[in-house]
């Protein structure tokens, strides 16, 4: 049996979600594949650190010493931030690797550039977990737009910050202890600014309008407001008069061509299908011109949430390269 | 540039659906996919009555003279009921034609069957539509499914219900006075005795069964409760308690290995998930075991949203089989 060879680069939640869903589904994956999958190297910056036991002899601080290894076929990337990501996947997509991203950051940025580069090559790009964590929203919207024009997107796409919202009103917890606690449960980042800032979903719209659009408004035109400048007072007034605060990201095509993109607090009521969004939950609505609105909710942050559409983008990308459809 | 040929089996508003998608989107998709789509056949009863403008000189009333086209890859079939609609896929199948259907209570009874034919002939069948209109539910089941274990369903499948339901609580129509609204619309079938008895739902319930499961419930073991026994007192006295009347679908795969299915009315309140799906929506949760809850929300009904997603299912499969992958 074929064996396909992958490097991880990146070992925090994320890319530790991969490695062990990777194990626990070997013999699965090999029964589905037709191949088998074998992670050879992992990408970390301290090597000395085994946060896996028994993953020692994989460490490596070195991308060179990644993608040198003899086979390599694919990259699962989990790293924060624009560079040296972005330097990495260029080279691994020109090593005529398929890479798979989690990165929202690099890919808000360079996402279009990367596929492109990717295409040269004759390799794919997932990256499915750029957006919404385990939610399926690429794919879904690849496969609607196959079809169907996407005219507006709305949504719900900040893990943390849901959570942060949801406490304060359900719990009366104040800002500081909501986030502490999104942090222990490994939803928010140690440094929570992209989270409460709203940058992070306005990465997230910005990859979303790249491929409902083919391009992006221009970045320094959008609004991005974040939830740091919610009082406890303020959650409490709208909750006694039967409102939720939602950090809704939307962006849409207008008639006229443009892009207009907003991100930033919103007050909804219970007939609004954002009302029920509660807890570390993201939804994404997209308005189509044949299906009409379609909705997809579910778990925006966690390791295994993201790192299982990470595989399943790999177990995609290896059913499509084998010239055979993955069946089930 | 190649050219593919399909047949439309059943020209009533599905039917009828494709064939404007088809031709709206016709540079599209040749762009897209690389190869020219034409309708060579259309199977109807009553080859007299020519319901769309410019398609009479395609209309037949013989499966075999639609399987006889020279070149014929693709049935699309959107007949309503068992027979004869499985004997003719059936045929097509074993003509290597690629399957697309919308029939539920065909699929429910023998979607397994029809599968394996289609595997031991090298072609694909596509059936999102069978299952919750424009939802494509089945889709991001198949896709979550190389990775996640699905251990329960649970949704709103049947959009004329859940029509009637909000029209009688939103509006205080009478049960009479909604369905004939419903039918209005083209969301009913003439006969709504499917549709408003839980039956309808029950067969997409099964389809679903079979995807996430391999395997379906004894189906006289399955209790199915309809609609029609709410009063619109009932739905009066709910609405002044602040609960919604849902008709709910659910599955799932006990921990002893049985699967055990329910249809029915539920009562829910403004905390539950399901409590702002109105009119003709349909809403799919799945549980699943890396993922989490994964909800889809979207229109259950009408020729577009149906029809919309067996052309995709087209796409999908002709990408596949051209060998190359879709990319947008």
């Amino acid at each position: 049996m074929a064996t396909i060879k992958a490097a991880i680069l990146g070992f925090g939640t994320v890319g530790q979600g991969i490695y062990h869903i990777l194990n626990e589904k070997r013999e699965d994956l090999r029964k589905k594949l037709g191949v088998e999958l074998e992670v050879a190297k992992i990408l970390v910056r301290d090597t000395s650190k085994e946060r896996v036991p028994g993953t020692r002899h994989l460490l490596t601080d070195s991308i060179d010493d990644c993608l040198s290894v003899k086979g390599l076929q694919v990259v699962f990337e989990a790293i924060v931030g624009e560079e040296p990501a972005y330097t990495y996947l260029k080279k691994a997509v020109m090593n005529k690797c398929h890479v798979i991203t989690a990165n929202k950051v690099m890919f808000a940025k360079y996402g279009l550039e990367l596929q492109e580069l990717a295409k040269q090559n004759g390799v794919f790009v997932g990256y499915e977990a750029t957006v919404a964590g385990g939610v399926p929203v690429i794919k879904t919207m690849k496969n609607i737009l196959l079809v169907n024009d996407v005219t507006r997107i709305q949504g719900i796409l900040n893990g943390t910050s849901n959570y942060i919202l949801t406490k304060m009103r359900a719990e009366g917890w104040s800002f500081d202890e909501a986030l502490k606690e999104a942090q222990a449960l490994g939803y928010a980042e140690a440094d929570p600014y992209m989270d409460i800032s709203g940058q992070d979903a306005f990465k997230k719209l910005m990859v979303l309008s790249a491929l409902a659009f083919g391009e992006q408004p221009n970045w320094a035109d959008v609004k991005v407001v974040g939830i740091d400048g919610i009082t406890p007072e303020q959650v409490k007034e709208a909750k006694e008069k039967g409102l939720r605060y939602r950090h809704v990201a939307e962006v849409e095509k207008l008639p006229d061509g443009t892009i207009f993109a907003q991100v930033g607090p919103m007050l909804v009521s219970k007939e609004h299908p954002l009302y029920p969004i509660d807890d570390v939950f993201n939804a994404v609505t997209m308005e189509t011109n044949y299906i009409g609105t379609l909705t997809l909710i579910g778990p925006g942050a966690g390791m295994y949430p993201t790192a299982s559409v990470m595989v399943e983008d790999y177990a995609e990308i290896i059913g499509k390269r084998a010239g055979f459809v993955v069946t089930i």
